[in-house]
């Protein structure tokens, strides 16, 4: 087979520094965890059930179609193979090859886990048994036309009528109407909604309850209920995001969640529980993100930097052949920095994962110390990794030049579909907002002389940064890098909270209006204790790892590169203070080039490590192989447009045009 | 009517400190101007025969059928309303609902251009008649699959046969398929093909041929020919954009376009007219492209600020109701760099195009001096401005949050439309490359005392460039920013320049490997090169604009916040060499952020005046009268997958998985 590869791409594999399937253990948490992997992938990618059109070429009514066929069939299929649920969630997800299948994701996420952490233990016996055995569908409904991240808005109700013992949900104006969850427009049979409860005349805030929606005999709406698709969207087409209205809708009061508050038969509240240690549930979501955007950036740049050896244009040489695109130090520049950060990102999650479980056991034992924390970190990198992992996208499609634009590229997709991550869970000014919030606070309290959780302990050393006075540095040593990292951000931290105070005590601003007239900085500062975050975490990965020397070396250079560039990218952030100065910058540009060439000759072995199979990457210009134009020209005859020799609209529109053009001559 | 604009807008319109009619006359070069393009807009919107479906619900065939019925109906009704030149284009344009209908673009464009400007006189008289007539419709047949740019390596041949005095075109590989021409897939009937031209053994390099595709009689394609669609793709789907095979096709002698360089009977080459005479048109095209950006980022940024407006979420103060999500700090920041852009770039479209006029009434008469400069220039502004909108749109798009993702914003289509023109006629770095090669080459000449063109005289400047010594400057001034971004480039086009030198001269590198090596630094001094002139230009206008004080003063407004913007984020740039200090930082960032609370009060007025019509703007959030919520959900409603009550593949694949799971129960 090897002869079928395109040459260029046998030569940058001839030539790794490093063993491929070494690193890609690295990733996957060593060769079981690759083994795992592949076995789940060859269960989902070589079942010819799943052997299927092309999605590009669909209408979005056949996409939807096409993949609630197959949702429904990984459903059934993933119990026939007796995996275990987390192998059955993998399963499903590459049967939807990844991403899509959105009519079930909901289903399978948030609807069975609210279930889970919010019914009592009779609800979860009932309800729990019922989605997990498919027997019903369900979505998650929370976001309304109107509201979106900021959740006392939310304007549905649900009030309690004792007299009935039910609850009766309304939505009482146009902009309650529920707006977006998955699956709801066409699939779904119940949803866990969520509501202002009203009760004894009195809001008690938003509280979950299950709804039933369509009927489970014929699947038309119950009395009161208005469903529908809320239309075309940018990606994630094949899903039917869905709207409801609710008008009066009565549901018993077991429908109410009852597991950390309770309305009594008489109407009564109670707390039962600390509504914190659901919290986990919406941390989780957001490593979770954090993880789906390191592998969609991940696949970006395996895609663009297998398609950049492959294509050859222009010339560097008077006179030589054209070279390979990832020859030109731009084309470098603009791949291997989101290559370094893919890498850093792994990493970054990895650290993450660890992090959640250590807090999330404690939580299990009723124990929220660490929530904080580990609440603010999650929101400010979902929102660093989630916004970077779109623009490096974006940019690997651009680097691809006209051929990123067709859907062959699989680029538009991976980009169209990051795009909702982004905005969904927590958009990301919000999200830095609540992060910055955090930080805010900790300065003050470090301030105040209190002892800080361990990562934004860096807090404390604001006042004792060293400026280095104009002597130049080893500016890509790993302690120099996460120091410069590290100074930025408690610098920034100092700005943005010596700014609001400022606002308030010398130019008498209402706590509101100074924190307000700060947001810029707040946000900037988010964004530099993020990043410093990525830049520690990939620094201790590549010193602690357990890898080979080769590796180690590779991993080193993608490091200072992520590192580097960041530097030359915020470089006034950098300047501004005096901590580095004009020399260093240049040193930091000059390092950053010579990384890029240093990172040249393996970044094809790079990407190969990722180990994503062609099925997953659906690119023709990411194809392992390399024939990248063959099968782009077969590809494009496929197009449904190419059905006939002669388009039957030229009988209709274009013969008659231009044959009365002609007699007029 | 008044009541039913949204009482938000209403309040944000009554309080403009500027006549917004009159600000609209200023871009739309007087009144007259304004008159003449509302008068083709309502020919082309008032038209009941264009009151047609949203193409968001269309599949892809049935939007290009949609637009091909459209455009032939426009070229009809243009000849019968009688319009000039330049009110045709601009009615046929609208009517396509301004850029879709590529179909038929190239023909009214690239097509009849290459024809006029290539043609000689029996050719034009022949062709031309043929092309204006509507009697062939034809394409621009130049990018191959393996070659965009560089079109020294197309691969398409034509070759003499002095025996038949035929051309013998063909695509000697699979790379050399034309790929990407609009209209090519189905719809036209000849084209204009770029070739390699072979006579007397002898590569004469490209040249153009004028070639039928399809029969006249049935639109088969002709012998020898292969022709097709080349798929979906990210956006502009109703387009054709297609791919063209040629197996020894021949074509007679008089089919070369001859104006500039002829083949005679007997297969001798001969030059004629210095081909530079053309390079007009594609200068012309980047201005065009400059001017389409900038449209489309000022239609993004008037979806953005008018939704902002209506929008109102969280809260600022505690207990008080949402604020607009305009007043959030972050949304402004978000979108008023943006606005401040979109009438930045609109003056610099005016400049170029007079710079153009100048430039090609030289070029009518032979004179090909201030060609080279105008080329450079334009390059550049290509490249900056169609990314910088591209970039622009898509922050818009997610400011709007998750409303932003649906096609019922508008955003989606401007995005995927925008990033056509960053790729497609020169790509960014290639196009940053053809600037930076043209400011290296000026600096030499200054460094050897040479005088330099007006764009470029202030490299002359280089080294004198005053350093300030710590004192702070009144950051906001015309002159300081001005002289500040003068300085930025200049100091960055002498570091690029001096860097490839040294690179020769002391590492001992091929001037080949010592441009490639120093790429980098090449397309920062030209995207410098290209800011400072977008700079330049917007403060000349303001200052000299015959406009009454209250336009002067938001015209300034928007000027200083554009350039302390870039300041801010190119802080590194201005910070490096000492040129701006670090407070000089702090009052960039202090003052841009008091600028943005000025723009606040006009924002709505100032899009406004951009005066698109809400036909054009297509967007639900966008709408004038700001009912964006009735409207978002009349529009979801529509949707093609709520045609029933219960969607078709329930019955198939829901119904039967369902109840077989509850069996199981």
């Amino acid at each position: 087979m090897a002869q079928l590869v395109n040459p260029d791409l046998v030569r940058e594999r001839s030539r790794a520094s490093f063993d491929v399937e070494k690193l890609t253990n690295v990733l996957y948490g060593g060769p079981d965890g690759v083994k795992r992997k592949r076995r789940i992938e060859s269960l989902a990618l070589m079942d010819p059930d799943y052997a299927h059109e092309d999605l590009n070429y669909l209408s979005r009514e056949e996409q939807y179609v096409t993949m609630l066929k197959k949702s429904l069939m990984a459903a059934k299929k993933a119990k026939e193979l007796g995996l275990i649920v987390k192998d059955m969630d993998d399963y499903m997800t590459r049967c939807g090859l990844d991403y899509r299948a959105i009519a079930m994701n909901l289903h399978c996420t948030m609807f069975t886990i609210t279930l889970q952490q919010q019914g009592d233990e009779r609800q979860r016996a009932k309800w729990l048994k019922l989605a997990e055995n498919f027997s019903i569908l369900g979505s998650y409904l929370q976001t309304e036309m109107g509201h979106g991240t900021f959740l006392r808005g939310l304007e549905t109700t649900a009030t309690y009528d004792p007299s009935s013992q039910e609850f009766v949900v309304h939505s009482p104006t146009l902009t309650a109407t529920k707006w977006w969850p998955g699956g709801l427009g066409l699939t779904v049979t119940h949803g866990v909604v969520m509501a202002q409860l009203y009760t004894q005349g009195q809001c008690m805030g938003p509280h979950m309850f299950i709804m039933q929606l369509r009927s489970l005999e014929n699947h038309k709406p119950l009395p009161g209920i208005t469903v529908g698709d809320i239309g075309p969207k940018y990606g994630a087409n094949d899903g039917d995001n869905g709207f409801v209205r609710f008008d009066q809708v009565r549901i018993p009061r077991d429908n109410m969640l009852m597991r950390f508050a309770q309305v009594a038969e008489d109407g009564t509240y109670s707390m039962v529980l600390d509504p914190r240690l659901t919290y986990g549930t919406m941390v989780n979501m957001r490593v979770q993100l954090t993880e789906r955007s390191n592998t969609s950036l991940a696949r970006a740049v395996t895609i663009a930097i297998r398609y950049s050896c492959v294509r050859r244009q222009s010339e560097l040489t008077p006179g030589e052949p054209e070279p390979q695109i990832l020859d030109y130090q731009t084309q470098q520049y603009k791949l291997f920095p989101h290559l370094a950060a893919a890498y850093g990102f792994w990493f970054t999650v990895q650290n993450l994962e660890a992090h959640y479980e250590r807090v999330n056991s404690k939580l299990q034992e009723g124990d929220t110390s660490g929530l904080q924390e580990l609440h603010a970190l999650t929101a400010g990198l979902k929102a660093y990794t989630t916004l970077e992992a779109h623009q490096g996208i974006e940019e690997c499609r651009l680097a691809c030049g006209g051929h990123g634009y067709s859907h062959a590229s699989g680029l538009v997709y991976l980009l169209t579909s990051q795009a909702v991550t982004v905005t969904g869970e927590g958009e990301t000014t919000v999200m830095l907002l609540q992060l910055a919030r955090y930080l805010v606070k900790c300065y003050a309290k470090s301030q105040a002389g209190a002892k800080l959780p361990s990562t934004v302990s860096y807090l404390q050393m604001v006042q004792s940064a060293a400026v280095s006075g104009g002597t130049i540095r080893d500016i890509s040593s790993f302690d120099i890098l996460t120091e410069a990292y590290q100074h930025r951000a408690a610098r920034l931290v100092k700005v943005a909270a010596e700014g609001v105070r400022f606002k308030v005590t010398s130019e008498g601003q209402s706590e509101a209006e100074a924190w307000n007239n700060s947001l810029v900085s707040l946000v900037k500062c988010a964004e530099a204790h993020s990043q410093f975050f990525v830049v520690k975490t990939f620094v201790e990965a590549v010193r602690t790892l357990d890898v080979d020397d080769s590796i180690r070396a590779v991993l080193t250079t993608l490091c200072q590169l992520y590192a580097l560039h960041g530097i030359c990218e915020h470089a006034g952030d950098f300047l501004q203070d005096g901590y580095l100065t004009g020399p260093d910058l240049q040193s930091a540009r000059s390092e950053m080039c010579s990384l890029l060439s240093k990172v040249r000759s393996d970044a094809v072995p790079l990407v190969d490590a990722f180990d994503f199979p062609d099925q997953i990457l659906q690119s023709v210009l990411g194809r392992y192989d390399g024939r990248v134009y063959e099968h782009l020209y077969e590809w494009a005859k496929k197009s449904p447009l190419n059905k006939s020799e002669v388009h039957e609209s030229y009988y209709k529109y274009l013969q008659p045009f231009l044959q009365k053009n002609r007699a007029k001559l």
